[in-house]
């Protein structure tokens, strides 16, 4: 018979999740696994929330098992390391992001690229190695091997850092990946949430041009103000799109709501690459003859493997990028899920895990 | 006023245009430009018959000019060039494909890729530089920059290399900027048609695994036993198809009707590239998840810039790729293109051109 989420382990611990396809999060108790050899358990100390936590815990991408305990963008301190960890020591700060495991030897894998490692285990609603579901940050410890552990920069900020184990990491991998990473580029950014917002900063700090492409004029003020971008296009604007056509030469579109792609490959370049990074839950409508009169391309991009995810960790640190976060406390997370659903937030809530009250 | 076709160029010219919608080819008497410092005006032996004639010569593009005279796969005899001209002599084979004209001055022209200049000039039913309207190869004679030449491989046969103008350097220039030109590649072709059954050739040329994959069983013995590809994969074959997944690095997708895209993605491999050259006339239904997941890219290409071509006809005369071709006589035209409809070619039309009857 199947142990129970609480018993199942020997190291107790406490969070919240969960239960049906409402999506409502309230107090859990489950367990984590003792700390094996290459193992680093933390103590949480704050956890983003990513819009991919509201989609999983309503099941609105339809392979979410309950009870789910959500969170991958987990920042603590280390409480225990196992014999052969190397990488950090107990009182050292660390991340975790949306990975937790991956098989460690297929050719992804052997190119650090474990985020497209077909066996990759996500950071919660996955099956661990040892059949046991795995728990995501929302709680009050995480053990995790030290492959998927990334060291925090020392007195890089905690709370503003967390979301960047997702959301940084799902735009700064395609900036550099296809190029965009350069002085003198232009690149749009689609939609400023959590993944636009961070995606600014990063393409600024590689000294790229940016414009920001939003459906919504409110947005414009803060984008060139505050996040530093250098123009602002309203989507819905035909004029200022039309005086914009062939300008930039990379696009990262964050949307994860259906939208018109195509007059957004008529911003490309020829040449020009236009990156997926939000995961509209139906198909868009590309037309081919854009992409053929220009040689251009759609791709999407998904975070990114544990050694960029480092990298661009200790970039932000190096830069000052981090996010814009609202700090709230565990018992208002479901009000937070509510108001994400409305991107009523700039840019991205963050549990302080510190108000989490164990039963 | 502006002067007939037949008027406005010192140099009588006859072929065969269609005058309306209908797209009925007849016979037609215009005139061609005396031969500039830098022109190479050439008799037309052969021309190939591209499904693009066949959207043309109906407007289905909605950009056609009446009377048209189609034909952008044109092969010939040198009979004058300009003072100025180096590249060939009286007597020599040469070739003219989809471009007469481009800006010569742009980024895309100084990178030898004229396929992207925004005012390139299309060989037919396109506004040259002195304001007249092109008529491509369906004729006796041509007249066309130097630049534009393409010069010919020796005892290369005109009549099966007419082809590789067009549906030659569509497939092979992807082939070559996507990086599927590498021994050890595993090269998707979609659709056995006229750019299909070239791009087999030259991907096998390259070195590469050959998958042809098809809506239809009944072109498997030809695409493995006379074309040379490795495997057969039917489209419709949900199995087939599943045992297929992840097997891909690139796919040259030729298909120029709306066909479903997002099965073809989910052949690839990660990192794997798609690439349309067909322009279906409607947008096509693409989900980004098979995108992100793999970091996979959806991408067009046209044709290929001259210096392109020339190499792509220089290779494909070192490693004997010709067209399969049906020869057929002027009179025949409206016929081949009711066939055509139907696919119901081998795989591409060629023009006798001595069996132009001038009226």
């Amino acid at each position: 018979m199947a142990k129970s989420p609480e018993t199942e382990h020997p190291v107790g611990a406490f969070g919240w999740a969960a239960r049906d396809t409402s999506g409502t999060l309230s107090p859990f108790k489950f367990s984590r696994r003792a700390t094996g050899e290459k193992d680093v358990q933390f103590k949480v100390l704050y956890c983003g929330i990513c819009h991919s936590d509201l989609h999983m815990i309503k099941n609105e991408w339809g392979f979410t098992v309950y009870p789910i305990v959500p969170g991958h963008e987990i920042v603590g301190e280390v409480t225990e390391v196992g014999s052969k960890v190397t990488k950090v020591k107990v009182g050292d700060k660390v991340g975790v992001g949306c990975l937790v495991g991956s098989c460690g030897s297929c050719d992804m894998c052997s190119k650090d690229l474990e985020q497209y490692c077909p066996k990759q285990i996500l950071t919660y609603g996955a099956k661990y190695h040892d059949g046991t579901i795995t728990y995501g940050g929302y709680s009050n410890l995480m053990v995790a091997e030290e492959h998927f552990i990334v060291r925090w920069p020392e007195n890089f900020p905690l709370d503003k850092g967390a979301p960047l184990l997702c959301a940084g990491i799902t735009t700064y991998s395609p900036l550099r990946y296809f190029g965009l990473d350069k002085p003198g580029m232009h690149v749009g950014v689609v939609g400023l949430g959590g993944l636009g917002h961070v995606a600014v900063k990063f393409a600024k700090a590689f000294g790229a041009k940016v414009t920001v492409i939003s459906t919504s004029e409110s947005k414009k003020k803060e984008a060139l103000e505050k996040l530093g971008a250098d123009t602002f296009l309203i989507s819905k604007d035909p004029e200022a799109m039309q005086a914009a056509v062939g300008t930039l030469d990379g696009i990262i579109d964050t949307v994860s709501a259906v939208h018109p792609v195509i007059p957004l490959i008529g911003l490309l370049k020829a040449h020009g690459k236009m990156i997926m990074v939000g995961a509209p839950e139906k198909p868009l409508e590309v037309a081919t003859f854009p992409l053929i009169m220009g040689r251009k391309t759609l791709s999407g991009s998904a975070i990114g493997g544990l050694k960029e995810t480092q990298e661009m960790i200790d970039f932000a640190a190096k830069h000052n990028i981090l996010a814009d976060v609202e700090v709230i406390n565990m018992d208002y997370v479901n009000t937070a899920m509510e108001r994400l659903v409305k991107a009523d937030v700039k840019y991205r809530f963050v549990i302080d895990m510190s108000s989490l009250k164990t039963a």
